[in-house]
């Protein structure tokens, strides 16, 4: 059963300022439950459906929580379609950065679907930093936590004051423009940092201004009518085109 | 005003068997009404906020609209956040299919999300006949119409049975697999099929017999622990690929 504080914890976890008041967010569904209890990341809460098979599963590697209703989830669940299971993991301490290697930045992406699939990203490609600026959506949103299917437990993120943390930087900085130099035919080096910019407007100007290399992901087609690429289809294009290079050059 | 037939109309175009029944679709926002407008789709019904900047843009461009209330549009839109525009669009007759260049290929992407994202990659990578199998979901789904961001309007979708389809093909057939060759060191042709699966799955058994070339992302970092990359950042990287290789070879 969901308790009335239990439910009310959960509800007030999807805002902000409860996530940093009590250090902990909200996870739905077996999948990225399971990823984040493989994980460091600490367990603080776990409801599941009596008769979901999640539930033997989890009986199986000791692991203790409270049975509840599907109706009860559906009461509580930040999803369009809700899971069956639900559980609240604490926020694991901030790690110091490595300031090596490929580190992705992000100006402002506000879409928690965008942020999640460019976490989902990083994981793939193997880019362990990604420093988001302080306007950037929370990655403990429970839409992120959703959309990153359990990437987030193998991607170190902070938020920070992109001016401060760029300006400090000694790695060249790249960023994506319509009238960038052509990715394709970029030697991308391996220490760099990639800025992606607004789904509305880009790269800020003030940030544009730190950015020391402008790329472009060249368009096709006789009418070249389309004005941008999704943020986050245009991060799989750079950060395949920044693995591509590496094993290339 | 907002007649009741009109916005039982409206509603009724939220689903798949009404739109086929009136070969209509329901667009909203101005950005994507604008596209619309500015293509060979024939309108069929327009509903503007009165205070709208649109409205004026409407009328320099004397094209006919009806004004309604913002109060009158959140009680049809499709969407989580109301536009201050609502259209309604007649379905073009199919045209007969090209069979040259690159055409992808879609094996039952569910989510509108993901389709109308994959419909914006095709318009920007000049990928002009998209084919997608019938369980698809439909490039009209309101959904799909506002992801698409007006794309809809350069690239011929198409639903077919996907196995007639690829037998009747005479060009290499590729497709996307975990123990695919990497696609980084695959020279790729100009035409070419490529076919994507869907978001659970990948592609299916049936198709998987039909694919002639088999292609890998390569996975990068220590751990390779990433199930997937999500199906319209996957096509994101092929469709950069082919386009980057007909460029060098």
């Amino acid at each position: 059963m969901l308790s009335k504080s239990q439910s009310k914890r959960i509800t007030s976890l999807g805002q902000k300022k409860y996530r940093i008041k009590e250090q902990a967010f909200v996870a739905e569904g077996v999948k990225v439950i399971q990823e984040l209890l493989d994980s460091t990341f600490k367990l603080d809460g776990l409801w599941v459906e009596e008769e979901a098979a999640f539930a033997k599963a989890l009986s199986a590697q000791n692991i203790t929580f409270e049975t509840v209703t599907a109706q009860e989830l559906k009461k509580v669940t930040f999803l369009s379609t809700s899971q069956t299971a639900l559980a609240i993991f604490k926020i694991p301490a901030a790690e110091s950065k490595k300031r090596e290697g490929l580190t992705l930045v992000l100006d402002d992406v506000r879409d928690p679907g965008n942020l999640g699939t460019i976490i989902r990203l990083c994981d793939w490609f193997g880019i362990t930093e990604l420093v988001c600026s302080k306007q950037t959506v929370d990655c403990y949103n429970p839409k992120v936590v959703q959309a990153t299917m359990g990437s987030l437990t193998r991607v170190q993120i902070s938020y920070e004051d992109l001016n401060a943390y760029l300006a400090s930087e000694k790695r060249p900085v790249y960023g994506t423009f319509m009238d960038g130099e052509d990715i394709y035919k970029s030697v991308l080096p391996k220490e760099a940092i990639l800025v992606m910019g607004n789904e509305a407007n880009g790269i800020s100007a003030e940030i544009e201004s730190l950015v020391t290399n402008r790329l472009g992901i060249p368009r096709f087609g006789p009418q070249q009518a389309t004005e941008s690429l999704n943020v986050a289809t245009a991060t799989a294009i750079c950060l395949s085109e920044f693995r591509r290079s590496s094993l290339v050059y």
